[in-house]
């Protein structure tokens, strides 16, 4: 395996990834056999696990042993496709396609896609509640924590509550960040933190420098989605393209115009990396993939 | 206060429920408001409390802190109140009553009610890895394991799609009690032994023994929510009654009959109590709490 290139390690950390949830999903020969099934098909091949992939680059970082990564960004991961089931249901943003396939109340039904988001989100905290070989276990309560903090009111859940009151509705680019942190960079700066605290202990200096980056980049991808939501079709997007600005919801690109919104997204990628001057090469394969998240929209 | 009293006990502990709920749920002047309002409005001054009352009385059997069975019992209380927000939606039962007041999703509206659960679904396990005070973090993390597993597609959401897949195929009794036992058993079972694990640690066999105890008053719970459900009226219930009939579910009622179910109520409560034998005085909080739930039926 050509793992010492970005890519080789990416695709490697891709499969690691599948394998880890194909194991840690229920099996679909099991009762309830459609709610199994329909669990699968919105977790499995799906997406770049771009989160999963910061998990590992940062648990490298604090040289974490891959397998207590692995679960952790599956955990992560977890929480992300439980979001894509209810935002995409017909009471939220009603969309048909994702990831290139049918949306799962499509492809079920509405009631299986409440549960398949419901369960998945509860499989996350049973997966990260199950103890890791050598993470301390007030630690590892602390992980849980703070993935459900990522994950809530305070969180992700808030972010989606702020997003869907604020269509059609102007909003500034502090209240739109106040959104996006909490809708997207929540859970992306849960996944850099909760792979690095499978590894070694950090200094407080650290830490912030890693939540540092973390935050930057959150926001960063977000700039990052809303120019690619702008500029690609259907095809190339695997999901419904254009569809923030026909809904009439605010944007980078609709506040601050797209070349505005590409040289922010660039801004705050380079604040983003110098936070990780301090730990040196250690941080080579988060910085790599920092390149890859953002170069997305250059 | 009378707490010596059964009533006086169980009215002083849903005063300290409510209390505690009050201080976990998140401050409704804080942004997104009406997000965290409508969280508010479906879990306080709500029901009964079955499950909390199940947490404290356990606590009492193993001697635990007060403040500490408070918070657990909490987290089991949001479990159950996000699943009734996401139970009465239009896709699921389709209910415009809950404990006498609109549901959510029509005091609200559908997009907010299903952010609702989510997030209380969230706030749940951010409670229960909150450090407990005097609460060895291995044994706290296995709680919140437990709860984790009581309430995902091996449990309540698991329990809640073989219903769902149910309705209008003639289950038997093994049938309808494997869909009982994950859909309202595994919940009413972790608010016992959650509640127990703040306290003193038991034996195997004591814990054996809670457990059994736990697992009969889960099924007999349900078996006497059906025979109410065919009993009573839509005033006394809180909810719209004979529903599960209307809706062509099954029910212990309709598989064996009415004087059946109450029979097999009775045997299950018999049951239930003689695994709490061992345990003495100790668990007079625990008997008055399973004589009080089943004889609503009687």
């Amino acid at each position: 395996m050509a793992n010492n290139t970005f890519t080789g390690w990416m695709t490697h950390t891709q499969q690691t990834v599948e394998c880890t949830l194909e194991a840690l999903l229920p099996n679909p020969a099991r009762a309830p056999q459609m709610l199994h099934e329909a669990m699968r098909y919105s977790t499995l091949q799906g997406g770049k696990r771009v989160r999963p992939l910061l998990a590992f680059a940062a648990g490298e970082l604090a040289g974490a042993d891959a397998a207590n990564v692995a679960r952790v960004a599956c955990a992560v991961e977890m929480i992300h496709a439980y979001s894509l089931v209810h935002d995409d249901m017909p009471c939220m943003d009603d969309d048909v396609l994702r990831r290139g396939k049918p949306t799962c109340h499509v492809q079920y039904d509405e009631a299986t896609a409440l549960l398949v988001g419901d369960a998945l989100q509860t499989l996350a905290f049973d997966v990260l509640a199950s103890p890791l070989a050598g993470v301390d276990a007030a630690r590892q309560l602390a992980m849980v924590k703070l993935l459900a903090h990522a994950s809530g009111h305070a969180g992700m859940a808030g972010g989606q509550a702020i997003d869907l009151s604020s269509v059609g509705t102007a909003l500034n680019q502090p209240e739109l960040e106040f959104m996006h942190m909490l809708k997207t960079g929540a859970l992306i700066r849960a996944a850099v933190l909760l792979g690095a605290y499978c590894g070694q202990v950090l200094s407080d200096a650290e830490n912030s420098a890693l939540d540092h980056f973390a935050k930057r980049m959150g926001l960063a991808f977000q700039v990052v989605d809303d120019v690619l939501d702008c500029e690609a079709d259907t095809a190339t997007l695997g999901k419904t393209a254009g569809k923030d600005a026909a809904n009439d919801k605010p944007t980078y690109v609709s506040l601050m115009g797209l070349g505005e919104a590409k040289q922010f997204a660039r801004d705050l990628y380079d604040d983003a990396l110098a936070a990780l001057a301090p730990f040196g090469d250690r941080a080579d394969r988060l910085k790599q993939l920092a390149d890859y998240i953002v170069a997305r929209s250059f």
